[in-house]
């Protein structure tokens, strides 16, 4: 490793050279006019990917010092490392180092209110920092993921361009946007995940029923999903979904998925993302619905002690299978809506409560390409937002309110065929009722109310005066209004 | 106001004289062998009780000083004042005041966590520090709450007798018991409110099925639930639920559940329960949905935005009025089962997290009295851990397992019923997914891992060996086994 200290000919570090950071590393390192410097805390990692890549010319340090005297002003570097208290002591060293109007770019999976808590101390200092959410896995990082940066925008000026050069381009736009202040980054970043996890239980439920109610077997399936991939459903997980669903296992000679074990794992940021909904007073059930199907099948005890519980007698078997095929096409688009209009409302909550101003289109249109949860799809939502910027719910939007129209009819003879088989489908089932529930006219919370204000003197309001009302419930039950 | 300075004569004290802190003080004061000493921030408050209520003889003061000298040792004081920063000055005020051996009681709806903490830094000055959860609202404060105290199990030999004399009564056994150490009681307690907001939620369904589904009016409805309360589905809930519906509207003439404005409130004890289940990994999709259903009620721009969007072209009227009325009340008893399921899951696990001895049968026994989810069937649940102490899952027990079986076919007559009418019932159907996902043999986790394994390299397990694979998906597509 050659010493490269107090050169300053890198216009972009990275701290941090595990997948993701070697990868991001690379990609910036390819991109014509950038100079990558790279520090690792164990120098054996730094030396592996020098070797390794010699085409990238990274310019490599020892130290923490070297490798802040190697970048040129005003100092960029992307920091990472695993989230949590590692990411607190790189920024910590990079603050001791830096000087104002540099730039300290946290790029792993931190809660956004860590790095709220973050950027507010960093920039105390004059030093920027900036939270931003990268998405697309390890070949995202490699060959071009999406970027959802937080932080002033001023230092975006510096930024923008670097993470442009960079990003996956989505019809001819790079996916980078400068998201919001301070944690809007992150917060984006969490609630992509979330919808990704919605998305993802959505297709392993019409997976499962496709192959459970209308008898297919995974290639048949494989070939459905691949056919999906060409219409409205086209996406990356559409995709990945066909090519799983076709892998043969070696060893046995079953489908895959026939072999891998039926327990869910999860990073955790399908939590952040229904824990922070909760707070913000909004209802993502779909998310909510695929966090708990994960967890739920990672309770190998419990399952085990309800194995054998009796399912419906006499389940009704599908009969015309092209009909149910397109059935389960129309519910899992229908079904895709509602989860993205969930993740929006919960955007767009956020953005009120944490003051940022957040363009909704923008973020559907960076999520097009280099993220997991990339597709078509997301020019409809974009076209909705460019068209009523102050949409109030995504699904009633005139694209998709269509789209659900056309296809809620399917949409409910799917449910009720999971129903009465006894196929789970959480999702689908959660989110028609979210559905049915936002277009009711009058909905039983009414009732809700009044049980609140028998036992707990909780309140009501009427439908047709305003103020605040109590029935004396245990007095003579008159009503009063409360001041 | 009498001057009661240094006379050391009460048991027992209260801090704050809002309408929970007064009933429980006058609770206190009636019975056999407690002398209750009162203190709130502002005086006024405290002379309109003693002046109410010179039958409770309490020992007054107007200040903390006095308050505190007019116990007798050990002193015991139970804090009662909104939860949140108010708590902390008290707490505070009091330690400083307190010896070692005295004990604080925070008789609020504090968040566990918050108990946690403040049980760490007053129990190092030797003074004990008791969260206690206390529920059954103004009525049972002063009647007979059901009580939930954590803390030390020392402190609870002093302040078990007391809180035993002031606590309902079901069945000849007071309800309270020594929940477990520190946050224990006011973890337990917002479990409660979880499964309460979820029971709540099922019955507001079953009311919005049998009223527009089977056309009943809220009087012949509040008659179905009256008649409900005699059977297995016995408790408050639906006794009020009865109550309510009866009401018709001085005003208008009509029921008064149709004049209530249907939008329901929420104080934040069914978030905690679902973002701390979610934090643990359990899933209490019923709780979720009921906490769901409320929110999106509070959208009224967002649900004006959707009015009108179609439901189902011609949904299938109820025939036979008798037999769907018995379908509704099996199928809340089923979904029922699972929310209580649930939420003692979310006990156990928040036990094994928190290092808590909590011991779930007495748990169900003192919800039996005092509380808002008093009920019969929690004798059921007492029974089926007296039985197996190590129950992995409430609804595999016998007893709800038979209920179960012999209840599913109509649960699912009732969610088909509810799809194809395009009537919201989400927790109906969230809870018939999980007994259906609990109960699968096989789980499209599988897919799920598969995809993950496709995207982010996250690796799965294999049915048939032990060890971590992944399969080199932009590579020969082989399996590898990973370290």
């Amino acid at each position: 490793m050659a010493d490269n200290a107090n050169t300053a000919t890198a216009n972009i570090g990275v701290v941090g050279l595990a997948v993701m950071g070697s990868n991001l590393a690379r990609n910036l390192a390819s991109r014509e006019g950038n100079t990558v410097a790279v520090f690792n805390r164990s120098p054996e990692r730094t030396r592996t990917l020098t070797t390794e890549h010699p085409e990238a010319n990274f310019v490599a340090s020892e130290t923490i010092e070297d490798f802040v005297n190697s970048l040129s002003k005003p100092r960029t570097a992307i920091i990472m490392v695993q989230a949590g208290a590692g990411t607190d002591a790189v920024i910590d060293q990079l603050t001791n180092l830096f000087e104002p109007g540099d730039i300290i770019v946290d790029g792993g999976n931190a809660l956004f209110t860590d790095t709220i808590r973050r950027e507010k101390a960093v920039s105390a200092t004059g030093i920027h920092f900036v939270g931003a959410g990268i998405s697309g896995g390890e070949e995202g990082a490699l060959k071009g993921p999406s970027i959802m940066p937080g932080g002033s925008a001023e230092s975006y000026k510096t930024l923008g361009p670097i993470l442009a050069s960079i990003a996956a381009v989505a019809e001819g736009e790079p996916c980078v946007t400068h998201v919001g202040t301070d944690g809007a980054g992150h917060f984006v970043k969490m609630i992509h995940n979330g919808i990704e996890y919605a998305d993802m239980q959505l297709i392993a439920e019409a997976y499962d029923l496709l192959r459970r109610n209308a008898g297919l077997t995974p290639a048949e399936i494989a070939d459905v999903f691949a056919e999906w991939n060409k219409g409205e459903l086209e996406s990356y997980l559409i995709e990945i979904t066909a090519e799983v669903l076709r892998q043969v296992d070696a060893k046995t000679g079953k489908p895959l998925v026939d072999v891998i074990l039926d327990q869910a794992g999860s990073k955790g940021t399908g939590v952040w993302t229904v824990q922070n909904a909760l707070a913000l007073g909004v209802p993502v059930s779909g998310i909510a619905e695929a966090v708990f199907a994960r967890s739920l099948s990672s309770h190998p005890e419990q399952r085990a002690a309800a194995a054998g519980m009796p399912g419906p007698a006499s389940p009704v078997a599908v009969t015309d299978r092209e009909a149910f095929i397109e059935d389960v096409r129309r519910a899992l688009y229908a079904s895709k809506i509602i989860a993205y209009s969930q993740g929006f409302d919960a955007i767009r909550a956020g953005a009120e409560e944490f003051n940022w101003t957040i363009d909704l289109g923008a973020v559907s249109r960076i999520w097009r390409g280099g993220c997991i949860i990339r597709a078509q799809f997301l020019n409809r939502i974009a076209d909705a937002y460019a068209e009523s910027p102050n949409l109030s719910a995504l699904l009633t939007a005139p694209y998709f309110a269509e789209a659900i129209t056309s296809s809620q009819e399917a949409w409910r003879r799917v449910v009720v065929s999971a129903t009465v088989t006894g196929i789970p489908a959480p999702a689908f089932s959660s989110s028609l009722a979210y559905y049915d529930g936002l277009r009711a006219e009058r909905l039983p919370a009414a009732l809700v109310q009044g049980q609140r204000d028998f036992f707990g003197a909780h309140t009501y309001g009427r439908v047709d005066l305003p103020g605040v009302f109590h029935t004396l419930w245990s007095g003579d039950r008159t009503e009063i209004e409360m001041n």
